[in-house]
């Protein structure tokens, strides 16, 4: 679950105060990726994300086919987060009447591709008018085991997946008119915004192979993910600049690649702090896995960016806007 | 999971033979108040609903209190339709840059306070900006037996719960200016509309004691409702336009009281079929809730209303439209 900024870190704050952490066979409450519930001998894993037309896309820039596929994966991303396996989606879907059939049956095709895709069946809904396209798509999925965003220690190991950036970049070439079939390093960039992969199998394996201490999906962009980390795991980090990994189109094809990957977000890779002890298991998963070292999580509850010269500066979080 | 009308019956059926029944421990999928997994040895019961401002509702007319009360009760209504008890709550909110500290504040109370009357736990959410108010609420409740839409048969007596249209009439009321606290029967017609209360016990009862085949809460209208009961029964109805019950205060202050009833939405009470053989039970029941015999179903797939001189004309579903 994305918990996007107004100014509303205080009003989350509150919510959870006041909610408190869930009640009987609540297992994990408010403040996670996902929340989770044991209602037998299983864990169930919860999650539910809002995608609103003009704040979270805008329909000229993203075909419905798309659309559906990634209004479902930033749930599973979610789920991936949490090291679970997406079993079932519910759907909240407002339309403005007149949308065109066409555009309605291309996003339900695409939704249905994700859903195939992922294991994921779609048992229920409710559809309403609305002026603008609004989408809630609600995942449950389970886990033997599960991995929090507060289990980060000082001294351990902080990693991403893949690259971070992509999609930021993606969605600002779309922005000035760049059209895809042209150029496979900016298609790569695209996908990353049009149809980000949640990653599934990797987020199984850290939970499974109990890797990861804490962990969450790239969603708000480094800078905010790694604050997010760090808060609920009451520790800071030391970011190194050098490490970030950047992809050779995002090296060629924007001017500031670092600032896309420190402050992108909607990348919907992991984040997640691995104890020492537990790097024999990334080095096996780095076999089948982009995995990166990115810094360490320290005893403060500051978080440092080191500059290649050595420097060192507060990483504070923040993000792009991106359409209001 | 309400389904409002755009032209979408199609639609609905579309999704549902394109996603079919659910998969793997999914006991009911797309079609009924809310779906049912089986992930151990209990079936939990998953509902979704949209509230946008300008379709579901109007700031100016809508309190933020009874709005985060409405907001968990239509979807605790949804669980009570099925026959199962609340438990856990998912909230996804969209909300305007500038929205008042005060109606956010307002707003939560209202939810709070109707989560606390229904032993409901709020584990997650998604908070986001949005141009107009969008509420998404997911419910998971818990039920040993629960009741489908889809068991009435030729026979069967038709109940509902409670008085229709006392919703739609205090929507109408506070449309054209008048003011709460100065007539008590208003005062009534304004709390359906503005803080309606899901029929958990009933339904809980109807459940436990076998005693509905069918059961729908009261959602989109007695003619709409009643017809999603006929067409997922495979079974027509005959409704006695006399025994709709009418409130005193409806019949005072409304020109068209039946009108209201037959057509009204939003009341949140239990329409249920009723087999010859468990009328015993709800002898019982009624002397604790009002319950009304309103009609029978039939072998045929048509309903028709009977008005009071013995006409009998085709009952076609039909909604008001209410802000777009």
């Amino acid at each position: 679950m994305r918990l996007l900024r107004l100014a509303e870190q205080d009003l989350i704050a509150a919510i959870r105060q006041d909610f408190g952490k869930g009640g009987r066979g609540a297992v994990l409450g408010i403040g996670d990726d996902a929340a989770v519930i044991r209602p037998g001998k299983q864990n169930l894993i919860l999650t539910t994300d809002l995608l609103i037309e003009g704040s979270h896309f805008l329909r000229s820039l993203h075909p419905p086919f798309e659309l559906g596929r990634k209004a479902l994966a930033v749930n599973i991303s979610d789920i991936a987060a949490m090291g679970g396996r997406p079993l079932y989606a519910l759907l909240g879907l407002g339309l403005p009447p007149g949308t065109p059939g066409g555009w309605v049956e291309r996003f339900f095709a695409g939704l249905k591709s994700a859903a195939g895709e992922y294991g994921v069946h779609l048992i229920g809904g409710d559809l309403s008018r609305s002026r603008k396209v609004v989408i809630s798509v609600t995942l449950i999925g389970e886990g033997k085991a599960f991995v929090r965003r507060s289990g980060g220690r000082p001294g351990h190991l902080l990693f991403i997946s893949g690259f971070p950036g992509q999609s930021h970049a993606g969605l600002e070439l779309l922005k000035k008119g760049f059209k895809s079939g042209k150029d496979r390093g900016a298609d790569r960039l695209f996908k990353a915004f049009l149809d980000p992969v949640p990653q599934v199998e990797l987020g199984l394996e850290l939970a499974r192979r109990k890797a990861a201490s804490a962990m969450l999906d790239t969603s708000d962009g480094l800078s905010v993910d790694i604050g997010n980390l760090c808060r609920e795991s009451g520790v800071g980090a030391e970011i190194l600049a050098e490490n970030i990994p950047i992809s050779p189109e995002l090296k060629r094809l924007r001017k500031s690649p670092l600032l896309d990957a420190l402050y992108g977000g909607e990348d919907y890779g992991l984040l997640f702090a691995v104890p020492p002890t537990r790097l024999p298991e990334i080095k096996k998963l780095q076999k089948r896995f982009k995995l990166t070292q990115i810094g360490r999580l320290t005893a403060g509850r500051k978080v440092y960016l080191i500059h290649p010269s050595g420097q060192r500066t507060l990483f504070l979080p923040r993000g792009f806007r991106h359409f209001q």
